[in-house]
């Protein structure tokens, strides 16, 4: 009924190369960015901001792709979808997700659009503000779902951004459909409070159908559910998710079930450079430990620990192995 | 005669984007690469070791285009010379060296190779091991200096790499001759000691016809003159250069003239990563020093301390000012 998974956690998300740069404050004011958050912008505006941009390093990010990324640093067997063209960007994309040992075997366009990428302006503060150019993300769909790997995966993992695109989110509908067929789990990152903002209903709706784990932060979570404060929305998510667990930054994290509720503290950082990648990571902690049958607390502090790693660096990727936290959350 | 200059630094080199890539000495060997060098690959072979290498992070590189980028970051008039294709790559470095305030109009090619990349392994020992594929650089030639941006600079910078094209090498030749006709000086980085090598007897007479300022580190010009020992060369340099500046790494450096010997500390540097960069970093506080009039102690000085910022940090460039370094080392 049920076989031996061959992959820990399966990712479906928007493949995209980032592009990062130190930025002072005044920067991010003068082009009116929406500082912290992420926006989706046009080939037109991408050329644009990226000339006012300063000097720039590129590496592979997509929020879902660096959760994968983690997964496997930490051991897991991860495999992903998405979607890049047949230029230069896709072949860094391409090579950066399988060196890390994920599967990775979407067909990439060979015409259209170019591979995403994400302006990211990283503030003295730590703080990043993200410009998405979707480029070839906009061409993944349902085709892109391949049914076996879906079947074959303990956990897929739906990455929020999805929802701005028709053709991904049915492609995310067929993935959880097939999922749950298979008698495997579902998950959901809610990405960025705009992007819940946009979709609220429809996440609400998903959450309670398709869904049998949530990852959001505060802001995501408290607009979900429209609520005055984060408790009210951590009761919410407990009334409506089988399983959510809620970030906080600093303040460490919440995982709540209908029935336990545990607070997780942030694991200690001597110094935040960026928090590019910091949701992310922390999803692949979280993930490996549901994977693996851990317990809810040493799944949250394995969650913490890979967070926190991806802190004290520019960008959301870790080159090196992961795989001492394994034993440190235990 | 010889108006004020528009620019301090004219460089010529091959523009190039740097795809760094942790590694374990295991694959180095597996590979047979020869550690701490340059070696030039054809695509085919570029694309087989890009298979091998680990995740990476892309970056504008190139060691003349990054001391050009060092010198704009010291508050120099930096212009450069470089061919890149029209494609994503190329947009990155032209981004990247225009985004620090180095002017860079050379014409990017509009079809054949694509924008040349360096694969860099670096190893625990901080030490980075280069394999180029040169791709577009191969097309740069005499049409591509312009001459009216030579007679505007006060020193034209050669890399020594470019040796390796007999098209980059007459557009140097003819660089040189249009700098000295114009009562400006011209300097040479000696690139690499297998670069040395492969021309020596070229650069001895290059040096003697052409070149007023060398820059080369202890294996260089070892190579270059034959000698058996560091002291042995820089007595040669000494008497064939009018300006020598040889570095030694952790031994710091010297400057040596006909009359003048300035042995020159390095900078303390609290941990080394990545080594690449800090030759091309010493150029850039040279250079600076050298086009502003500082004594050549000073200038010695600045060019540690532009190296050493270099080492703590993976990747060739550095984002933030170097302004600072300047009133430093005074």
């Amino acid at each position: 009924m049920n076989p031996a998974a061959r992959f820990d956690v399966l990712g479906l998300g928007n493949a995209i190369v980032d592009v990062i740069a130190e930025t002072p404050d005044a920067r991010i004011e003068a082009l009116a960015l929406a500082k912290g958050t992420m926006t989706l912008i046009d080939e037109a505006r991408m050329h644009g901001l990226y000339e006012q941009m300063g000097p720039a390093v590129e590496s592979s990010g997509g929020s879902c792709a660096n959760t994968m990324a983690g997964l496997a640093g930490l051991g897991a067997r991860a495999a992903y979808i998405g979607k890049v063209q047949n230029d230069q960007l896709g072949e860094v994309f391409r090579h950066d997700i399988r060196a890390v040992g994920v599967a990775f075997d979407s067909a990439p366009l060979q015409a259209g659009p170019p591979t995403a990428r994400c302006l990211i302006w990283v503030t003295p503060d730590a703080q990043r503000t993200m410009t998405t150019y979707l480029g070839a993300c906009v061409e993944l769909g349902p085709a892109d779902v391949d049914e076996t790997t879906v079947q074959a995966a303990a956990i897929t993992y739906l990455e929020g951004y999805l929802w701005d695109r028709p053709e991904a989110k049915a492609a995310c509908l067929k993935a959880a459909e097939i999922a749950h067929a298979s008698g495997r789990r579902v998950a959901l990152s809610l990405s960025d409070p705009f992007c819940v903002d946009r979709w609220r209903d429809e996440f609400v709706t998903l959450i309670d159908r398709h869904v049998d784990i949530v990852i959001a932060n505060q802001a995501e979570i408290i607009s979900l559910y429209q609520a005055d404060s984060f408790d009210q929305a951590a009761a919410e998510a407990a009334r409506h998710c089988q399983l959510a667990a809620l970030t906080r930054g600093a303040e460490g994290s919440l995982i709540v079930t209908g029935a336990e509720r545990h607070a997780i503290a942030a694991a200690p950082i001597t110094r935040v450079l960026d928090t590019t990648g910091a949701g992310d990571l922390y999803a692949s902690g979280l993930l490996y430990g549901l994977s693996h049958g851990l317990p809810l607390p040493a799944a949250g502090r394995l969650a913490s620990l890979a967070a926190a790693e991806v802190l004290g660096r520019y960008g959301a990727r870790i080159e090196h192995s992961l795989a001492p936290l394994v034993a440190a959350a235990a």
